[in-house]
């Protein structure tokens, strides 16, 4: 087990996060301390020379090469990075070749192809803008639109998951929050009874809840371990006498809740469920 | 140039978002149609002959080995789906048999160690919090708490900005609106003022501007190309005056727009400007 920090380098002609994101996954399998520099927009000769005098720096600086992943579509800028003094892994020429083969045709070889769908971006935006104003129920309005919307009592992860499902899947997610009237009432909030098949319910461990809400409001009976546990009891009722799916998000990240609501939800089989 | 659309299956043991990300950067590459399906949580033997399953289900239908990303950290499920009648590009195990010799070190093996980072986790809804609570200017109280404050006039992307860095990143960032109010003092809002060092300006095209106002308010004066080419002169005037480094949105994706921000404000060195 090695204790000594390694620099990684991301450098990509586009922001670089996904091989950040990549790059920080594949590293978690390694009992070491890694530290990122991502180098992002290398679109010119003169920026991948910087590139690389950064990483040469870093490589004299703790005397073993870097770590570079590298995303870069143009094979001459790929080539000026590659002679630096690093561990080169270089993401796109590694899949290039066998696409190419596996498709028939060539790569474009284009940089940032991705972005120019102004549909797509305006999608986002308008997921973003809706997922906002259906925030905790603060809307009632055009829930006919939702493409989903999440219910849970406070606290449980409504909105960062509403707003990720806008911000990476342009999807309109509005939530909605269970409060302790609508347990009296044994009942879903009326405004969302027709839309019963597009939702989705998050429910969360007692003690998890309780530390959250207390962190929030420390020592009130909204974060009190035996109320949580009520609500989080009722809670469980209805979605089950309702028939609505639900997942436990405790130790699950956004991206992890996201995608086992995706999985629920989606009817066009762009993930398996 | 083929016109098929090829079925394209991102198979993993965790969410697979990243790798569908990346899936989606280098299949842009290629003047095709794709198809995406994404198989997450593939944790065992079963759901990984699922996945196969699946996969040969579409190698037969549409008569091609559909092509598969999989990031499978288990040697024994990444066996089962290398075996699919697909074009099997391994994410994992590509690169980590060159880290593990540049490392010294055996990885791991082991399943999403990525997510038990419970600090991390909570920094990020603090920061999504925080986001939301700040946005476009609901709040001055804590601003000194802000890792950026993004201004701009209306309709020029704070809030996804905004949004995406605390998501992303776990940053804390404010927006504020310029409004014709600061413009007729051409003085920044004065809650701002004593944060100037931590502002970025977002700026945008006067047309496309319009564009985007016209789809909220349609025929408005806010809308008039008069009017937006009005505003951003005036802001323009007003970052150039107190020295606020700025980036033009118009065709940028809202990560485009992350980066350049983190690359301005950044001073512990995780990304290079």
């Amino acid at each position: 087990m090695s204790t000594q920090t390694r620099i990684v380098f991301i450098v990509s002609d586009g922001t670089g996060i996904t091989a950040e994101n990549f790059s920080q996954s594949i590293l978690a399998q390694f009992e070491a301390i890694f530290r990122h520099i991502r180098v992002p927009f290398v679109d010119s000769p003169d920026k991948a020379h910087d590139a690389v005098t950064s990483i040469n720096q870093a490589a004299s600086k703790y005397g073993v090469p870097p770590i570079v992943f590298t995303t870069l579509v143009n094979p001459k800028l790929n080539a000026i990075v590659g002679k630096a003094n690093g561990v080169i892994l270089d993401m796109f020429q590694t899949f290039v070749a066998p696409l190419e083969q596996a498709l028939g045709i060539k790569s474009t070889h284009a940089m940032n192809r991705l972005h120019h769908d102004t549909d797509a971006y305006k999608n986002r935006i308008e997921a973003i803008n809706y997922s906002l104003a259906h925030d905790d129920g603060q809307s009632n309005r055009n829930l006919a639109e939702a493409d989903v919307i999440l219910v849970g009592i406070s606290r449980v992860g409504k909105t960062p998951t509403s707003l990720y499902l806008a911000m990476q899947y342009g999807m309109k997610a509005a939530n909605y929050p269970l409060i302790p009237e609508d347990f009296e009432r044994g009942q879903l909030p009326k405004d969302l009874v027709p839309y019963r098949h597009k939702i989705f319910g998050l429910m969360i461990d007692a003690e998890r809840l309780s530390e959250i809400r207390n962190e929030r409001r420390p020592g009130s009976n909204y974060a009190k371990l035996e109320n949580c546990r009520y609500e989080i009891n009722e809670a469980m009722a209805m979605m089950k006498k309702e028939s609505i799916p639900w997942v436990v998000t405790t130790s699950k990240s956004i991206e992890e809740i996201a995608t086992t609501v995706l999985q629920s939800i989606k009817s066009d089989k762009t993930i398996l469920g």
